[in-house]
């Protein structure tokens, strides 16, 4: 139906979570270093779940979301955008423009990790846990995969 | 007074076009090269008159506007900021966050200069156009301010 669906902020984010579930995976913009205006925080955010974009994919309203946030919300919200409710199907997102993408990639976070505390590019920071999970004491240790 | 005062985004354009009288002297989004994402686009603009942030300043709310447009806002309009109505006065604005500044520097756009067309920095877009006056025939020659 064509019914405009809106919640509250608070309620919004307490649904989006149990969607999405990236709570433990995804990045606080509360990470980001360098004191960012709002505006551009909220470029570099998940139009979804509001975490730093991971595997960022763009619709055809030129919106922004996780790649896994925006196919969940669409499979349990409808084929809109979340941010301006346009038409949006699977098939219509594309990566966004590559320039935007080294802006991202080029973000410095704090890592969350405890006792951590370093200071890595968002590009780097994948690279950066695995140096995490080596360092991990044998009762806790996870096996790499390594593919194949 | 404490109300809520907003307008069409129609009539907006108008009248703030008349505050700020920038429409010959800024810069349009439409010249970014980049096909950037919705939300990034924004971010780079100024929150009062839409161009890309020409001398940017920022509230305590974290909104960017033009050093100019936001001190004839005000001027206008009251102490506070165009974007989320929080108060704003002049001594509250400060320089964005260097790492920003890079960003928005690093920009490219097309020099929207009759057959100029050429893809310029928006750091180097100052000298850029120095380059056009000194390109100009005799009939139409504009002396340099040499300063002093
Ligand atoms: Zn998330
Ligand atoms: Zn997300
Ligand atoms: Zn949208
Ligand atoms: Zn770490
Ligand atoms: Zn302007
Ligand atoms: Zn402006
Ligand atoms: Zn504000
Ligand atoms: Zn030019």
């Amino acid at each position: 139906n064509g019914k405009v669906w809106a919640k509250p902020h608070a309620q919004r984010s307490l649904w989006v979570k149990k969607i999405t579930g990236c709570k433990n995976i995804h990045l606080s913009t509360n990470l980001l270093l360098g004191d960012y205006p709002a505006d551009f925080v909220r470029s570099v955010s998940c139009q979804v779940c509001d975490h730093l974009l991971a595997d960022p994919v763009q619709s055809s309203c030129k919106h922004l979301f996780c790649r896994l946030c925006i196919l969940k919300y669409i499979r349990a919200l409808g084929t809109h955008c979340p941010a301006c409710r346009q038409p949006c199907i699977p098939s219509d997102l594309v990566t966004p423009a590559k320039a935007f993408m080294v802006i991202l990639h080029s973000l410095v976070i704090r890592c969350p990790a405890q006792d951590c505390d370093e200071h890595v590019r968002l590009e780097d920071y994948g690279a950066h846990t695995l140096s995490h999970q080596e360092g991990q004491s044998n009762d806790n240790y996870l096996p790499v995969n390594k593919g194949g």
